[in-house]
């Protein structure tokens, strides 16, 4: 994989140019874009020529000259946004989405659009999983986990409803951070819940996700000045952990064991059943908003929508006001009592998903061990590193508090060195 | 003005079609528009024909096929979108806004767009104010405002992020809601901070904005069928009342009275110092989430950009993430200090706006009895009714809890008839 980390840090030697860069993935891209399928668009003789024509403006940004993905969901002007469906093939839009503009700003550069499923939906699109191509890379954000799992990009941009970043992430073995609801902006995304949805940032490591997210954002998030402090981690298994597989409860123990092993406070957190309440919750929230944010599409393009999509959309319009109403009411009711019950730990930890990526293409997997930390608004950080018997990576997940963006990383970050096989 | 309620009644008895209704608003437009410039685009021909074409259908609907206006700041596939700026001449999108395909699910006919100032900011735009063409009708939703005051459509659609809905509908003298934040999505409006931006209702009375952000939600928020329960009223001055002009201050002391001999309990309140620190935080947070909102307009389009709204992006660039996360603490301080406030009164009762419409057309007038409210993300309706000594309308504003917008229209239409002269 291609660090962010390290070849910003080689190009503040002159070890590297921004145009060099784009060229690392260049090669990655014609080596393995063919069978991976994490692209819609691209455009490497654009990104080197801006490369070469700014490289000294470029060096001096926070991102310098890096090259970066957007899931096809974000809004572009010099790329098609087709949002993973027919009913916006060849659309053009007139503006960035915010982030892409800001991400313009902090002097990245823009490669490429990818792959996302239908409306960042759970309809499974064309993406192969790097780390074994028969299996799903996970959704929604297939084509932004799998870019950087291939080392086609160092950094990708994806977006989560129930667990589109957080998911695909585990299944293909990078890092990445769902942060708080809100830290990076969805203007300009195309809208399936907006109470829920929320931008996200794929990379090589823990690390560099948080260089990325700080350099966009103009927030000290960056930690990779000095070795991360021992975080107080709570364990939490939550009410779906039967539906873990062996492989990924014993990659969560091990996770917990190694991170007391390094000097972290590892203690367990069981939580009251209004979590649970919380959990179906998300449900009625995405469902009630998605029957209103996507109402053009439902009524107007009923033909293009996939079976599943529009089944949910169907039953979606009888969701009631009063049932939405409560959701919310459970969310906020829920948040307040996370806060209360996270006095004691800077951080929690569970599984990123219920396992490692299912075999085939007919699912993007499950977002059971999502759904309720995206409606809690908190930051995720997917922990790469364990894998199952077969080599797939299982990925573990580090939930901070709303606002703590940093301490989640830095946690995470922590963990991410202690679950690394020794050298 | 025309009532949409009365107007939904007499399709209702079969004694208007809803092709008449769209008749009706043409006589007025073409008897107005000239002077008072309300509309960026309109297609009355194509209203009429599907009023026409689908009568039987429409009158079966929560709208009965009424014609509505949407500000220039919403997607529309039948009309431009051109938030009005040059940036965006002659933009054509892709999909309606939600609220636009909400609308038309419930049966509204989309007769055209209404005037914006630019990007929604405080440029004056081209309306005039039917109450008196040589005043401002106020801004952002200037045309929108105007339309309703005109006569020329019963029904009409804004944004509100500062002062937007509430304060052109006290300048024109009709009734609006800015209802509770998220109440009604802002998928597919033209974002200026989102945080803040709160789409809003326009009509001839409160009973009809009540009627109408009813039908596009499929809320219970319809009050015209009992007399409104007398409610508790807490008059609150806030520390801008010093602004206030002389006719202002006597217009909310009317107000209070008249509700008093009507039947309600009208107490004062005092609002701690955290709320002129609140209000402050308003701005902080509005131009904060401008400069990433509008990120790719100030990056490409500088040049297209009004002095006051690239002044405000340029000095945004300047508030740091800290300043913002204090602001968004201070906002979530204030707004449950607000609840608690409240649990002995229904509503708040202020000025809707510093006195009447500025007259000529440098300014749209002041946001400053509206920031805080919009901030609050509480539930504002401007109450129309009373004037100054040379006719002018005074808007007083009733202000209900967060998620409470049945209360606050029910005490806003029970103010409405207390201060309306006795016939």
């Amino acid at each position: 994989m291609l660090s962010a980390l390290d070849l910003a840090r080689r190009i503040d030697a002159g070890a590297l140019t921004p145009a060099a860069v784009i060229d690392l993935c260049a090669e990655a891209i014609a080596k393995c874009e063919a069978e991976i399928g994490a692209f819609t668009a691209l455009d490497i003789d654009a990104a080197r020529q801006h490369a070469m024509k700014s490289a000294d403006a470029l060096k001096a940004t926070p991102l310098r000259g890096l090259p970066v993905g957007f899931k096809d969901l974000f809004d572009t002007t010099d790329f098609p946004a087709e949002y993973g469906t027919a009913i916006y093939a060849g659309h053009r839009p007139r503006a960035d989405a915010s982030l892409v503009a800001m991400t313009r700003r902090a002097g990245g550069i823009l490669l490429g659009k990818t792959v996302t499923t239908e409306l960042a939906h759970m309809q499974p699109a064309r993406t192969r999983n790097p780390r074994n191509p028969a299996h799903t890379p996970g959704g929604s954000s297939s084509g932004s986990a799998a870019a950087v799992a291939a080392g086609m990009l160092p950094i990708a941009f994806g977006t989560q409803t129930g667990g589109s970043v957080i998911r695909p992430a585990a299944f293909c073995g990078v890092a990445a951070i769902k942060p708080s609801y809100k830290l990076l902006p969805t203007v300009g995304v195309k809208c399936f819940s907006w109470h829920l949805d929320t931008a996200g940032v794929f990379g090589a490591s823990v690390a560099d996700v948080a260089f990325v997210t700080g350099a966009v954002t103009a927030r000290d998030l960056r930690i990779d000045g000095a070795a991360p402090e021992a975080p107080r981690i709570a364990l939490v298994r939550t009410h779906v952990w039967p539906e873990a597989t062996d492989a990924m409860k014993a990659a969560v123990e091990t996770a917990a064991r190694r991170a007391e092993q390094a000097g972290a406070r590892v203690t367990e957190l069981t939580l009251p059943p209004i979590f649970e309440e919380a959990w179906r919750a998300q449900g009625t929230v995405q469902d009630y908003e998605a029957y209103r944010a996507l109402a053009f599409e439902h009524e107007r393009h009923r033909d293009k929508l996939s079976p599943g999509l529009l089944a949910l959309l169907d039953n979606a319009a009888g969701i009631s006001a009063d049932a939405y109403d409560a959701a919310r009411r459970v969310s906020r009711r829920a948040r307040r009592m996370l806060a209360d019950l996270m006095a004691d730990a800077d951080v929690l930890l569970t599984a990123s998903a219920p396992g490692a990526a299912p075999a085939g293409f007919a699912t993007t997997g499950s977002p059971a061990f999502n759904k309720l930390w995206t409606l809690m608004g908190a930051p995720c950080v997917n922990v790469p590193g364990l894998n199952d018997s077969s080599g797939l990576p299982l990925g573990v997940q580090i939930v901070g508090r709303f606002g703590r963006d940093r301490e989640a990383l830095q946690a995470a970050a922590f963990l991410e060195q202690a679950v690394a096989p020794s050298p």
